[in-house]
């Protein structure tokens, strides 16, 4: 059920509270891999599908179909309020459209300044350029709309688990505030990402998500079998590159870029 | 990667063909059993979120917000030509509009007159009447969009596992015609059901749905544990009472529709 640091912390309560703790933020984050394994496997239900994301199929348009699905689907977010949750980034924030919604009161947790870092462009390009190949059959079967559905949902799942990284950077900073103030006073990147890197635990993280994509995306028969990692939907170690080539590296970015807001 | 009985024989061929077989339909229905399981987890991230459902919520409108974001999604998928798949069944087919994608040339396997059996009403009723309150918390966390988007996707799943009937009906009456004619121009609907019915198929398919949910549902950790069941995110029982009760019956209601269209 953990899916949000923050407000898991005042639901049902009414009560807010700017409190955060490193225990909740993991928790959200080790969620968050599973819906990221999961969005994968369910994008793998269909081979690449190119027509979907080239920009001269649709010819009275200059936008791809991924742009424009992508761009309508957040307005209707935007509608329903999902911006309104500091924990969710669009990727086209331009001209979104007010909530219909009354206003939720989520927790304020994150400093002004920082809580506006977006780096959705890179992550927009790392996933349909460089990610979306490694894991989708060659070919092309029609379903784009179901296609593009799935796509926005790992869009969506790997930008949360990436900009998490502002909650991440404000628990460890307001845990060692003087520590991290001299590295942000001298505008020190280098400093912040030493400060924030931890292999022992990077690896680990890798280790796991290779295992829930074995498990996750195993043929389950009512019949025990040994050898069920033969046959994975999604190449768990494409999942594991993921985490250490993409996911790992650009929260780390989005801590640092928060940090050094964080005095502003 | 089998997430489609038809669309499957033909993808990189570009060749067409109307041959469906029971294997090809049995993997697809298997195939979706993942998706179901992974959108329900999915959903149980949040709570109820009642205001969601509540047609008093948004003042100056008559729908609930559930009903506006799954008539938009569907309007945008209708663009990226989602329902041109006779796979798909839209839940608000009123209005939809034109696709903006050249046509699809998906095989057609369907009898003309049963392809337009439509049971979403009775779907939708289901879903959020008696199924929803099963697996998620009481409780209101705010994120509307998000846990609308997870019910679309909950949603399509099951209305697409159920209305696969069609296709099981096509098959079962190709490979036994004379069999299923005479009840079907008797108008027997209870000769047909009992035709359509394999209690001993029935029982493993809810025990195969409830190892899913164990398996999908648990939390992984590196370590290895003996009692990972203990704590599935959703409760396995549910999805087997899902199958049993709905999803099922609900299949085998669509074959029937579907064959007293046969033979028009």
């Amino acid at each position: 059920m953990a899916s949000s640091a923050i407000s898991s912390s005042c639901r049902d309560s009414g009560e807010v509270s700017s409190q955060i703790s490193l225990k909740s933020v993991r928790e959200a984050l080790i969620r968050l891999e599973d819906s990221i394994v999961f969005s994968l496997i369910e994008r793998a239900r269909h081979p690449y599908n190119a027509p979907a994301y080239d920009r001269l199929y649709l010819k009275s348009s200059g936008s791809s179909l991924a742009e424009l699905f992508v761009k309508e689907a957040e307005h209707l977010h935007a509608k329903a309020g999902r911006y309104e949750n500091p924990e969710e980034v669009p990727f086209f924030p331009e001209d979104l459209p007010s909530p219909l919604v009354p206003s939720y009161n989520y927790p304020q947790v994150l400093h002004p300044a920082g809580a506006s870092v977006n780096i959705t462009k890179t992550i927009w390009n790392m996933y349909f350029n460089e990610l979306l190949p490694l894991f989708t059959a060659e070919g092309d079967d029609g379903n784009y709309a179901s296609t593009l559905a799935s796509d926005l949902v790992c869009l969506q799942a790997i930008s949360r688990r990436i900009h998490y990284g502002k909650f991440v950077a404000e628990v460890k900073f307001r845990d060692a505030p003087l520590d991290y103030s001299s590295a942000i006073n001298n505008k020190d990147k280098d400093a912040l990402m030493k400060m924030l890197t931890f292999e022992r635990v990077e690896e680990m993280v890798k280790r796991r998500v290779e295992k829930k994509a074995m498990i996750f995306g195993q043929e389950v028969t009512i019949e025990d079998k040994e050898d069920d990692n033969v046959d994975c939907k999604v190449n768990p170690s494409v999942v594991s590159r993921l985490y250490g080539d993409w996911i790992i590296p650009l929260t780390k970015l989005v801590e640092v870029d928060y940090l050094l807001r964080r005095l502003e």
